[in-house]
């Protein structure tokens, strides 16, 4: 049993034309990988997005019959965690590099650090030292993604290497941030469909910064499990609400210039690369739970039940902007959330939200500590981002309930060919 | 869709001999609740315990089909989340009474909780101003539990109906305990296979209360998600140890007297209930990891790969406690921490292990702040935790490994009857 191997892995959530075939065939050794599909015989539906937000509106949810087993490859075009399919768990961690840290050092930890994500992701234990937290257990779609952040360029004396694009965010009246949780030199995004798949890669990621790094900050998230629901597009917040609507699609023909640096951007080391931007975003649930359901709907400008704008139809359906009721009044009122967001009010800006769930305990006030670890990617957060942000700084009606904490922007670059380790063009171009 | 009604639910980890006909062919309504096998069609493995700890060793893993719409039973001769599956996401929370609030409010609050209880884990909405934060999920083997402290009596003016068993345990030597984040008035355990299920059911136990109590301490923790292994007992600890192999199991002839207190017990009111042992235990990583893998075994006295005795064996392969090697050394080292806490050398005592593992961040060391929200059930304390944790706090090998910060002792009355609440027997009797 200790030996068995797995010899065809599934891939789920792989972006179209995102092929991989570095992994393909390896045989997972050593871990036992007794999923459920070949342990019971059960007849299995096909793989893909488990009702995550990249499913297209008309797809069913994915029979959950993989949990286990299934897997994200690490080894493409882009970084894994970026387009696949919400996971279960998450955590986001920032590291510091270490005084007298420097380029060669930070090379290193990334060599070791994509050693260390390829074998996990793959189902193998770690390198070196493995803890056995993960072991009996599949990767679980397990995904580790990495950014740097505008810190990291001057202590590498990479400072002519860094894009423009990590100029910091402008600060938004409505941000109380803390800025011992926000941004890093290093930033580390793992996520997987079973929490102690997760907490072992986390500890692994951890171990490998030995002298080279220490953490800065670390927050851990969740989202719904694959196969607790059918319906297609799953996310819900904790305010009730359905997230991730008007996501752009991979399927679309812009997505990849909406979200991915090109081939032959600026700088060429981001090339397929992406831009995250990652904030805390606390719910003030107490004063949301107050409101009655149809105010909360007016809030968002859209139903709770099924994310459909006030302006009717399905989840799907365009919002009408103009749309009155009988007394002349905006069916989606003027500051509803969902009507400042739209990405065609905000000149074509798009961004891909993908968040996690917190919640980190009862605050002082017996009020949960908890909300949305809020990342979005995109190609250039000048329009992506930013745009949106502000026109929601102005105010919309969603911001007295919520409270940006901590920000971060991280520049994730493309990912790795097999042999190379991720950030290799940075770091040795 | 929204009104679609599930007349047959199923009913993952009732002990044996425990039925519950009360909510059988009770529909569910206004939920969505597609779950994925009947929006699938496909062939399902037996309900049961999946990959729990409670499955007998030669028992498969139940395949993972079915994690939303799988339900535990409110009504029944022992509250549920003692004998159920372990389920993916837990939370634990104590609360006490306000000011003024007595035996009159504590009823109120229980019946209360007991509807909203019901609602819940039969995948209805609570009952008023649902958050729909677990809208279109099924109940995901949701438990809820209900638990007295030691200080609830007084405040009741039900001093005499305060069990011994409730005394408070004995100080060790070894405990850390922070007194805010021990013990309290009420205690409540919720455990489901999705982290917006349980979220969802906190929320609504927190609501309930209304000015009749307040949070005194609340915790998160998580085990294996189902489906991440076919392993058969496969909870791992954050340690990387299996974990729970000792546990009685329910198919033991002796296991309800071990676990439960007998129909026609002291005191009455606690029939067919049980006591819950609830202790944080911080592990400390960095120390434990430090050790080799032979140096980790010998201090627990199994192998970290299979849980086995380091006699031999599998498993659940009796320890032989005599074994030495070529040199004359025990094979199960004197200290180890299997050796001292085997239920044949304590007089018998057994106790049901039902832990979560918890993760909250990173310490200002820079160490995971994680470990063991330790929970165990025994008909009697004093014949259950306490004499093993005596001979654990005498100095077992694993002690200087991790540091019990918190504790809790509650009397967990039997199960509800239809139309009955939890612990009516004792407010009302």
């Amino acid at each position: 049993m200790v030996d068995q191997s797995i010899p065809e892995a599934r891939t789920p959530g792989t972006a179209p034309g995102e092929t991989d075939a570095a992994s393909a065939g390896e045989g997972i050794s050593r871990r036992r990988m007794l999923g459920t599909a070949g342990a019971t015989g059960l007849v299995l539906g096909t793989a893909g997005a488990a009702g995550g937000y990249a499913a297209a509106p008309s797809e069913a949810a994915t029979p959950l019959t993989s949990l286990g087993t299934d897997r994200a490859m690490f080894h493409g075009k882009h970084q894994p965690g970026i387009t696949d399919a919400l996971q279960a768990r998450g955590h986001v961690v920032a590291f510091d590099l270490a005084a007298g840290a420097g380029r060669k050092e930070a090379a290193a930890l990334l060599r070791r650090w994509s050693e260390t994500t390829r074998r996990l992701m793959a189902g193998e234990p770690s390198g070196h030292d493995d803890t056995d937290v993960a072991r009996d257990a599949g990767p679980s779609s397990l995904t580790i993604t990495f950014g740097f952040g505008h810190s990291f360029f001057a202590r590498t004396g990479l400072e002519k290497q860094r894009p423009a694009s990590l100029d910091p965010l402008p600060e938004f009246s409505s941000d109380r941030l803390d800025k011992k949780r926000s941004n890093g030199d290093l930033w580390v995004q793992i996520g997987a469909n079973d929490s102690l798949v997760a907490f072992h890669a986390l500890r692994a990621i951890q171990k490998d910064t030995g002298s080279a790094a220490r953490v800065r900050w670390q927050m851990n998230g969740f989202n719904r499990s694959p196969g607790a629901t059918a319906h297609p597009m799953t996310a819900r917040n904790l305010m009730g609400q359905i997230d991730g609507t008007r996501n752009p699609k991979p399927a679309e023909s812009d997505f990849d210039q909406r979200i991915f640096v090109p081939e032959k951007g600026e700088p060429t080391w981001m090339a397929n690369g992406s831009y995250a931007v990652v904030r805390r975003i606390r719910m003030l649930l107490d004063d949301w739970e107050k409101l009655s359901g149809k105010a909360q709907e007016d809030v968002i400008g859209r139903r709770k039940s099924d994310g459909a704008a006030l302006s009717g139809g399905t989840e799907t359906t365009a919002m009408n902007l103009e749309k009155t009721d009988a007394e002349g009044n905006l069916v989606v009122p003027i500051n509803a959330h969902a009507r400042i967001t739209r990405p065609d009010q905000n000149g074509g800006a798009a961004m891909l939200r993908r968040p996690f769930s917190f919640h980190d305990g009862i605050d002082t006030d017996g009020v949960p500590d908890a909300g949305l670890l809020f990342i979005c990617w995109q190609a250039d957060p000048l329009r992506g981002f930013v745009p949106v942000q502000r026109k929601l700084d102005r105010g919309d009606a969603l911001s007295q309930f919520i409270r940006h904490e901590s920000s971060g922007l991280f520049a994730v670059p493309g990912g790795a060919a097999k042999g190379e380790y991720v950030g290799q063009k940075l770091l040795e171009g």
